[in-house]
């Protein structure tokens, strides 16, 4: 915490301020436009883009992440919030940071727990079909906004200011950073400059509602925006309070997943080492921030963080800026905000998530493993069919179906000696030699509860086919844990062979596996014995036959 | 399907008869016990107990298995109706004849996918903890009938009854063997005998109620049994059959656990093979046919199978002979059951569920493997705090949390060559050569998204402390998969390495592992080589170097 402080030099003081200005400038659309997503008035996404940093900045363990508003956070934010406060914007608004300050606890719990592996729960494909399956549930759910209407009822001036809008920022995102080069700017500056669109199509915007007659044709816009800075908001049921709890696990879940999945991928190029516990705390406080400071549930944004690591962020001095342009801009008169035209808005928020339909994961999973294509799929469709909260279900569901699915076909090959030497390989891969007396198996996996029963009923179909074989030897070599299952059912194995007459034996035995053994008593109850090598265990049984 | 009736013998008939006798000696009791717990008329115990074993007969792969009414079972159904129909006993019984036809239909569905691997979801300990917790909660839900009344108001006839049948049923359970074989029977046969001691108790009940002045002390009975064969009893509203999807499918999942768990064992003293694909289907047309007869969520009970195989069962057709019994029952006049006292009913609830009290597992697992102790001590402490529903997730949780914690843990060796030989070894525990320029690390663990993230971190660490590292040697020999996760993981470090001007190479990569990888752009992009073994890959960089 605060490392960065100690060692900061003065040369990175221009990278800092330039990305913070730079961020603040994207996150005035961004933030308004992922308040809209979650069904709450656009202030409050500024809001919510103040605190966090601050407090993300003091306790979180990435350098350049960018903490705010985020599309599929806001998302799941309506999906909750929205049954429980229908027409009633300012009950939202509480229960949104009620929501905030829950998942906010959560993620710090986990973090004190020190539970930062939950971040392994998703499978990379399960992310990003969650991903792109939320993203088109988010456009989806734009294009009323972006139409002044529903689709069959579309309000033509609207239409047209959300349409030609649209259209300049997807002109902007395919021709935007060429151009700028061509007018001479560098390439890191050209493409920075072209993730300034969206700030400069709503000022567009605001400059046509007020200086021109569109203002009077009904189209929608944001409202008067209260000046001044965030202040508490929370009160409610208790009712409330339970009914968000299983909704804030869901989203403590993902705005961790969210967050790591960008902040990994910039530590890579940064060479930075990610501490998962102490980004689940600065997660986790930002969130608490949040709520305490009238937003909604805040993540670090991938898309965001990039802009914050290229425009020459070294620090998160570079949040602390963007934060307090955000604080400034609230302190001005934000009166020509509230002629922000919503259709504008929602043709931002369309392009932002058309840039997280990224299919090269979804390619990749087909050609290398079709269940990982699978799971890809099943997530899509999951988000698509039953919604976003369903949708993480089915993704853990499905990461962890596939898991259980490969650990309950561990690999057991059948050993047999090299003839001549003291090597045992897989009889099926080498001409090696058996004897009809033993049986040698070696497992090639941890053994637990997901692949106790494959490797018990692969155990009992090669005793069917040795049917001569009086020892068994289980050569554990690949063997490094054994869970509480797996020693239950070791024991229930000896006890079977050992009515049946067959000698149950383990070699090469790893270190700490023994350790663990000799805590129960199945060495003592060991119809059989144990060898340092299986050339060993084989030489001796050999010879005691 | 029907194997053991093309193979039956005139030998296995006498097992199966007497077999079938007992247990519908013991199931007429249980049945109509175990429908008490879900809150249903107790009828409907016997119901349930009539056609879901002549089907599981036909499609399950179970010999000794006996399909009914179980306890836990019960509980989830009463904890999912309940709420659903409070206070209409009528639509109470359709809601729960509903919820088996789609558990029926979730099972069914998933042995068509053949996802029997759904069995290895739980760990031992986690089911123990689930067990005991239910038990409990069971067992504190029958007080008030055993007592007549809540706690403060209980009514002084119905305690007396009901503590009095408990106090029998406990005796008859601690010497009811022992007393039987010092009679002069055989110990099975007194192991047997002593199992009917509940139908004796409530057949001495109903003798009191009717031969006494107790029928006339309030004490509340069965009430009228209607005689006749069951009946199909669904019709329900689409919102009910909404509510009840996300119970269905716990409660299929733990019919299946529950019942595979008590197979197994028993399979385990028959030297049988169970197809969990064959037991979801069996399980599910059994669970279909409890619905279309009237009856509610059924599964293999451990203890009354136990009872079945003691008793001399050899094929499915002692649970055909169990259910001909049964519905003969049923055919006869039932006036007499309508006598039964709910008070001695809750005493053979409550002694049945006191063995399942089961705390060996919590012991072992207490010795061997804390981690799994806390599991178990959590799921229990799960089901008593939040209900049996969430118990399940608690417990599927705490099993995939245990399963992903110690994957983020990869047992990962830094190697180095024992002097003058081929052979490489974990530098911590052989006294092994390195060199400066060469990285040689072993992972352990098959890669894929849940341990990704440590192995990575991992070989940046060992970079670190490496400095003078210009190729880095992946030792494959323990990797038998690869997921894409773990592809795009590997892909990533390749880059990332490249940009370092260090090589990436891989030695001694499985077959199976080397054909998935050419579906792969990774091996054309690899800034390094393939090589056969780890002697050779460090032969040849040294010259190259």
């Amino acid at each position: 915490m605060l490392q960065w402080l100690k060692h900061y030099r003065r040369e990175l003081l221009a990278g800092d301020i330039s990305a913070g200005l730079v961020v603040a400038m994207m996150m005035i659309p961004q933030g308004m436009a992922y308040a809209l997503v979650a069904g709450l008035p656009p202030v409050v996404g500024i809001y919510a883009s103040i605190a966090p940093p601050i407090v993300y900045a003091l306790f979180g363990s990435s350098m350049t992440q960018s903490v705010g508003p985020m599309a599929i956070i806001s998302l799941m934010t309506a999906a909750v919030v929205g049954p429980l406060a229908p027409g009633q914007p300012g009950l939202a608004g509480v229960l949104a940071a009620q929501l905030a300050l829950m998942s906010g606890a959560v993620l710090l719990l986990c973090g004190l727990l020190r539970m930062g592996f939950l971040a392994n729960f998703f499978s990379r494909p399960v992310m990003s079909g969650f991903t792109v399956g939320s993203a088109l549930v988010i456009a989806y759910g734009q294009l009323p906004i972006l139409l002044g209407g529903p689709l069959q009822q579309w309000h033509l001036p609207s239409a047209a200011l959300g349409l030609g809008a649209l259209l300049l920022l997807v002109l902007a995102r395919l021709w935007g950073a060429p151009l700028l080069r061509r007018c001479g700017l560098g390439p890191a500056a050209s493409d920075i400059g072209a993730k300034l669109a969206p700030m400069l199509v709503v000022l567009g915007g605001i400059a046509l509602m007020s200086h021109t007659g569109l203002g009077a044709m009904g189209i929608h816009s944001t409202g008067a925006v209260p000046a001044g800075l965030p202040h508490l908001n929370l009160a409610s049921s208790n009712a409330h309070w339970r009914a968000l709890l299983q909704p804030a696990l869901l989203i403590g879940f993902i705005v961790f997943l969210m967050s790591m999945s960008g902040a990994q991928a910039l530590a890579l190029k940064r060479n930075e080492k990610l501490v998962s516990n102490h980004e689940l705390i600065g997660l986790g406080a930002a969130n608490v921030a949040s709520a305490l400071s009238g937003g909604f549930p805040v993540t670090g944004s991938l898309s965001r963080s990039a802009v914050n690591f290229a425009a020459g962020a070294n620090t998160p001095l570079a949040s602390l800026m963007t934060a307090l342009l955000l604080a400034g801009a609230l302190l001005a008169p934000t009166g020509w905000l509230a002629l922000l035209p919503l259709p504008v808005l929602a043709a931002t928020i369309v392009v932002a998530v058309l840039g997280m339909l990224e299919m090269g994961i979804l390619r990749t999973a087909w050609q290398y493993d079709r269940s990982d294509a699978l799971a890809w799929s099943a997530t899509c469709l999951g988000v698509l069919a039953l919604g976003v909260e369903a949708g993480v279900i089915v993704g853990v569901a499905l990461s962890m179906g596939t898991l259980i699915w490969r650990a309950s076909r561990p690999h057991i090959a059948v050993l047999g000696r090299i003839a001549g030497t003291e090597h045992f390989r897989n009889i099926e891969r080498y001409a090696a030699e058996t004897q009809p007396e033993l049986l040698v198996l070696r497992v090639d996996a941890n053994l637990f509860f997901g692949n106790v029963e494959a490797v018990s009923q692969r155990i009992e179909c090669e005793l069917a086919t040795h049917q001569s074989a009086r020892h068994l030897v289980l050569v554990m070599s690949a063997v490094s844990s054994i869970d509480t299952t797996a020693l239950m059912a070791l024991s229930e194995l000896n006890q079977s062979l050992k009515a049946r007459g067959i000698g149950l034996h383990l070699a090469e035995v790893k270190g700490p596996v023994m350790d663990r053994l000799r805590n129960s008593t199945l060495l003592q109850q060991l119809h059989g014995q144990l060898f340092l090598s299986t050339a060993n265990a084989c030489d001796q049984l050999q010879r005691t036959k």
